[in-house]
Parts: C-alpha cells; sequence; structure tokens
C-alpha cells in the first residue's frame, strides 16, 4: 500500500483530531501478530546470529526461508523447488520485478477490469500500457481474454507481453476465479506465449478444505510466475514476498532487484515462527477466525445500513467486499465519508480506463474491529443518504 | 552488493571446503555489530510496539528516523528538514530511484572511469548509457566533466541527464573529491542543470575532525540529490538507507519505490539504538577503530607482498584499497586467488568502457580480521608470482 494516509494517532506524525476508521488500505489484522513469540525470536537472531542478520544477505534469498516456502507450496500441489523460489521484498517488488523481466516499455499488459490499483501504478511506472478484459464474479473473463488476443493476433497487431491476474480472493472484488476459466486461462496464454503473473498475496487466507488448483500448478509449461508474500500469514512490516517458477524468468526478474538483497534480518525472524511442523496451518486458523469475525460484521451492517441501495460480494477469503451504489458517485461518497471520518477507497481507482466507473467501492474489512467496521458502514450508509437526498433535491 | 557469492560456512547453503578469505564484497565488520544492544530492542519493539513494527509503514519512511536523520545532516553542515528524507530499502534502492526519477530510458548518465559497479548494473538495468569521466587520486576530473558538456553542447547533442559520484571514500578507488573540485562540480552541474546524485554511503567512516564539505551543502540551488545509509554505520542486514534533497526530486523518485514501504520493523530498531544524543558519534569511533586495524594491516601485507610489483591508494576512510599490477591481468589473477581461496574483484567490473583496463584490483578490508587480510595478501602475491613467471617463461 503506498501512499497511504496513515489513520489517527497510530504514528506520531499525521495524527488527526479524528480517530478515522480505516476501510481503506488492506493492512493486516494487528490482533493476530504473534508479538510475543516474534519479540523472543527476534532477540534471539540477533543476540546469536548478528553476523548472519546484520549483514549483506544472499540475492535469492535465505536459504532456509527458500526451503520454506518451497514446502509450503508443494503442500499446495505446486512444483516448487528451493531453487524455484527468489525472495523478495513484498509482493509488491515482486510484481515490479516479473513485469520488468518480460516487458519492453510501451509494452502492453493485460489487467482485468477492474485490478490491483498498485499493480496499475507498477505497470504505468514502468511505461507500460494496461490493456484490460472484463471481471466477474467468477473472476477474469477469459473467453473475452481469448477474443481479444485471436482479433490482435487476426489484425497483426503486437500481443500483449504479460497477463497479471490474482485468481484468488481477487483485489479488490474477492472473486476467485473459476476452475474453468483457470484452465482455459493457462491454455490461451500458453497458446499465445504469454507469460502469466499468479498474484497468490491472498491465497493463504482462504478456508480449510480443497481448494480451487492455481495456475502455477495447472500450467505445466513453466508459463506462469507465482508471487506470494508473507504480510497476509504474518506481518507486512517484514517485508517478505516470493516469486517462483520458470528458473529463467526468475533469472531475468532478479537483474532487476537493485535493493541489495531482502534483509536477512526479517527472513530470519520468518523462518523461526515458522520452522516448526504445523506452524503455518496453526497461525493460519488463527488469522480466519479473526478475518471471518471482521467480514461477518462488516456483511450485517452492509445488509442492515445499505441493504437497499447497495450489492456486494461476499467473499470467503481475502481482505476486502466490493460493493455497487448504483445511485452515488462514489469518489464524492469517498471524500464525503473521509471527512465524517471513515475512509475507503472509491472502486474508480481500481480501473485502468478514463473515465472509471463510479459506483464501486473496495471495502477492506481486514484492519478494525468488527464494532468499529459497524460504525464505518453506518457513516457510509448516512453519506449516501446525504448524497442521495442531494441528487433529489437538485432534480427538483 | 548483489550476485555476490557467499563465505565458507556462513550459511547452511553454498558451503565450500576452503574457508575462503573474502577481500571481495564490501561486507561491514561483524565485530562492530551492536548485537547485544539491537537483540535488546528488536525485543522490545516487537513485544510493545507490533502493531507499528509488523504493519506496513509510511511511505516515506518512520517519522522519527526521518527525524533523526534530517538532524544527522544538519550536524553535517546540509539543510536536511525531515520532510525532505526519504527512507529507502539501501542505498542502490534510493540510487535506482534517484536514476528513475531523472531519466528516461536511452538517456545517458555521467559516471566516473572507475565508478561503484552496482550503480553501473542498475544504470544499464534501467537501460540508460554511462558516459565516462577520468577519475584519478583527486576523485573525479571535473574539468575533464566541465570539457565534455562544453563539447556536447556545442555540437547539439544531447546532454547527459544526471551526474553520479562518490565524492568520500571513493569505491573502488578510496579517493576522496579534493575541495575545489567540488565546488566545480556543483558550478557545472548548475550551469548545465544536469542533476547530481551524490553517494555519500561511506562519508560516515570518515575520522573525526573538519570534512570536505558535501556537495549537498555547496549546492544551494537544490540541484544535488545525497544519498545515504545504515549499512555502514549499522549493518547492512537491517536495508535501511535513505534519500534526501529537492522535494520536487524526491516526489518524483518515490513513484518509483514499488516495495510496500522500507520495514518499519528494521526502521524502528536503527532509529532505537541511535535515539540517544551521541550514540552516532560514539558507534562510529567503534567502527573506525575496526576498520583502521584493518586498513592498516592490509597496508602493510601490501607493502611486504607486493611492494616491488604494485602501487595503491591509502585511504582514511571507506572499505577499499585500490591497487595497480601493471605486470599481471587481473582478471586472470581473480580467477587464479580465488582456487587459492582468497576473493577480490578485479578492477574491470568497475569500468564503463569495453575493454576495461586489466591491472586494477579491488581490495575491500572491511569484513575480515587483520590476521587473514595478511594471508589473502600473501596468497595474491604468490598469484602475481606465479603469473608472472608463466608470462616470463611464454615470452622465452
Amino acid at each position: 500500500m503506498s501512499h497511504r494516509r496513515r489513520a489517527g494517532t497510530r504514528t506520531s506524525e499525521n495524527t488527526s483530531e479524528i480517530d478515522t476508521i480505516r476501510l481503506s488500505h488492506g493492512d493486516a489484522p494487528a490482533e493476530a501478530f504473534p508479538a510475543t513469540s516474534l519479540a523472543e525470536i527476534a532477540r534471539d537472531v540477533v543476540s546469536t546470529r548478528a553476523h548472519e542478520a546484520l549483514q549483506y544477505g544472499q540475492p535469492q534469498g535465505y536459504g532456509p526461508l527458500r526451503k520454506l516456502v518451497a514446502a509450503w507450496l508443494q503442500s499446495d500441489g505446486i512444483r516448487g523447488r528451493p531453487q524455484d523460489v527468489q525472495i523478495v521484498t513484498g509482493a509488491k517488488q515482486g510484481i515490479e520485478l516479473a513485469l520488468r523481466a518480460v516487458t519492453t516499455p510501451g509494452d502492453s499488459v493485460i489487467v482485468g477490469a477492474p485490478t490491483y490499483m498498485n499493480a496499475l501504478r507498477i505497470i504505468r511506472a514502468n511505461r507500460l500500457r494496461p490493456l484490460t478484459v472484463p471481471h466477474d464474479s467468477q473472476g477474469l473473463d477469459v473467453h473475452a481474454l481469448e477474443r481479444l488476443l485471436q482479433s490482435l493476433a487476426a489484425g497483426g497487431a503486437t500481443l500483449p507481453r504479460l497477463i497479471y491476474d490474482i485468481p484468488d480472493f481477487h483485489n479488490p472484488t474477492g472473486a476467485v476465479l473459476e476452475e474453468s476459466r483457470r484452465e482455459k486461462l493457462v491454455a490461451v496464454a500458453s497458446a499465445f506465449q504469454i507469460p502469466v503473473i499468479e498474484d497468490m498475496t491472498y491465497r493463504w487466507t482462504r478456508p480449510p478444505g480443497p481448494a480451487s488448483k492455481s495456475l502455477c500448478e495447472l500450467d505445466t509449461r513453466g508459463n506462469t510466475i507465482g508471487i506470494g508474500t508473507f504480510s497476509k500469514v504474518l506481518g507486512p512490516g517484514l517485508r517478505i514476498g516470493w516469486i517462483h517458477g520458470n528458473r529463467k524468468l526468475l533469472a531475468s526478474a532478479v537483474q532487476y532487484k537493485s535493493d541489495g538483497g531482502t534483509s536477512p534480518l526479517t527472513q530470519m525472524i520468518a523462518h523461526e515462527f515458522f520452522r516448526a511442523d504445523g506452524s503455518l496451518d496453526r497461525h493460519r486458523a488463527t488469522i480466519r477466525t479473526i478475518l471471518t469475525a471482521k467480514r461477518e460484521g462488516m456483511l450485517s451492517a452492509l445488509q442492515e445500513m445499505l441493504g437497499r441501495s447497495a450489492s456486494w460480494t461476499s467473499p470467503v477469503g481475502g481482505y476486502y467486499v466490493w460493493a455497487s451504489i448504483p445511485s452515488v458517485d462514489t469518489d464524492a461518497l469517498e471524500a464525503l465519508a473521509r471527512v465524517s471520518g471513515v475512509e475507503f477507497f472509491s472502486g474508480s481507482m481500481f480501473f485502468a480506463s478514463d473515465p472509471a466507473p463510479r459506483h464501486y467501492l473496495r471495502l477492506a474489512f481486514s484492519y478494525e474491529s468488527p464494532e468499529r467496521i459497524r460504525r464505518g458502514i453506518q457513516t457510509i450508509g448516512a453519506s449516501v443518504a446525504s448524497l442521495s437526498a442531494k441528487r433529489e433535491l437538485a432534480r427538483r
């Protein structure tokens, strides 16, 4: 999350009189931070292995952590070996490195409409052009994607160089890419020889039990780069993510990693926390319980406060609910709610098109307590009523 | 340091039979790591402020750390305010962000011959062209720079978009840019309206007492971006650096910071360590004592082992001695020494030109003990003798 405005009194600056309710940024649930364990681990790592934790690290990442990630991937059906895993400084860095590995300035990149706003920002900062494909409740419309590519190819146009998608608990919509669409996406990308970035940021927030296969698992051609992160399973402050897949693509991506290697200290802390068998499943269960209560709180508040004017998604994982309020301009609603002490992001920032639709909202339930989420939705409801009344008045 | 090969048994992988003596990479002296203090600080930060340390941080960096850096800059004569400081994930990220802020692909960038190899790598990865200016024992030849710019301007050619230099304890030569050259550099850059990146990585390794003014201090036009790092004053593993200067340039640079903000955890640790008055000076003295012993060890070993065949610099700060051995090909010497258990970097990688001079060596004294440095230089001496004997034989 860049260009973020911080809430209330959390830091020594940017303090404000109002204790803003933040339904905007995808902050992690702080209640789930295992502070006591991590504090002891941090002390032990620094006191006993300072020569490694405080020194420059390996460019590919801390070896034991790469093994751990590879084991997670394998348990998820993905053929990941430690040497196929590159540690990065957060998933966003992974997106940028993968983009830079396969594109040159001026190329176009396929994204959903809508898609993750920071992916759009990174695409544009790298002088690439986002090319959109519709997205619905089943995820990316892969048939529309196929038609687009066919028509570009038929017209002799240059094909896009990359497809970026978030198949699991999409940001911002929460949609899970439907199974047959996953197969189709892999097949289409392979047929047109276009690499795919599978942003798996929210995959590990899913409920227990069987899950849709990842694109990385379905792809037997090595055409997919998976991106993962510790931000959702441990804490964003560690700034650790990974990219995995085709070694040639990884080797190309790492050329652009100019941060001198990801911090060995934070990697060693994460590794120590998760090295015990079953620790990931246990901690995921903790996070899931907390997120479920927040999400249920948000959904019931929406039903109560906005049941008449809005519709919304009900994801079973991820951080976000995507709502639609046809009767208001959500950019105006965002501004009004903000002065009333509630932050959310208008859906317009998630679309590459200009003008972008202005009747969607992304509501993050990940950070605030269920009680504050309820108050936040109440305020948004009041703001909707106020904007609607104004419009009604203007019409007369 | 990217693409680094790790020494001996330091990590669980890349182990080798030989306990390689590393005079290659600019690793920090591990003896200087304040492990005990940092271990307690790390524990306290995580246990009492997990909600901030483990969460996403401010895009511009942790506020108290920016204040601390601004105070350091002020004590060094630089007009730095906290709002003029952007925290970055290591100095190399700072170089890349500053480069991207002021250039577009295809532009040329002025660098010294020689210059920091990772700056060259970043310049090329960003599709920029390095344009070289000679460098001597007094640092960058700013008169040659002026003549180059005048001739480009006279010929109607596009001017370079940026000047990159390391005025203090240059990497790789150890040279300190002479005072009148500093003034000239600022004046020339200003006259041609070319921004300057002043890489201040080694500035804080200098001896006590008066120092040459930084370009940032001399430049009253806001044309210089300073880059600093905690790698040399605390530990590279924290991955914290900063850029400071013209707010417009900073705002442009931060657009390219795609890592989701530098880790709040490592920033808070660094801030806690240095928050007490005088802590920087005390810790710098510790580091300086250690580095001085290593450097003196290297210089006396060079005198003893290579006094007849080589010449070298004797810097009073920084991490490197730059040696010249006209009688051998240093690329071959690097390879021979490596199989004999000693790593250093041949000077050729520090030149943008192709072919590059192959009679220089960069010898890092920062990491190994004086005793191991001595053994390393002894091995290099033996390798020089062996190569010279072979050449002699070939001549007959």
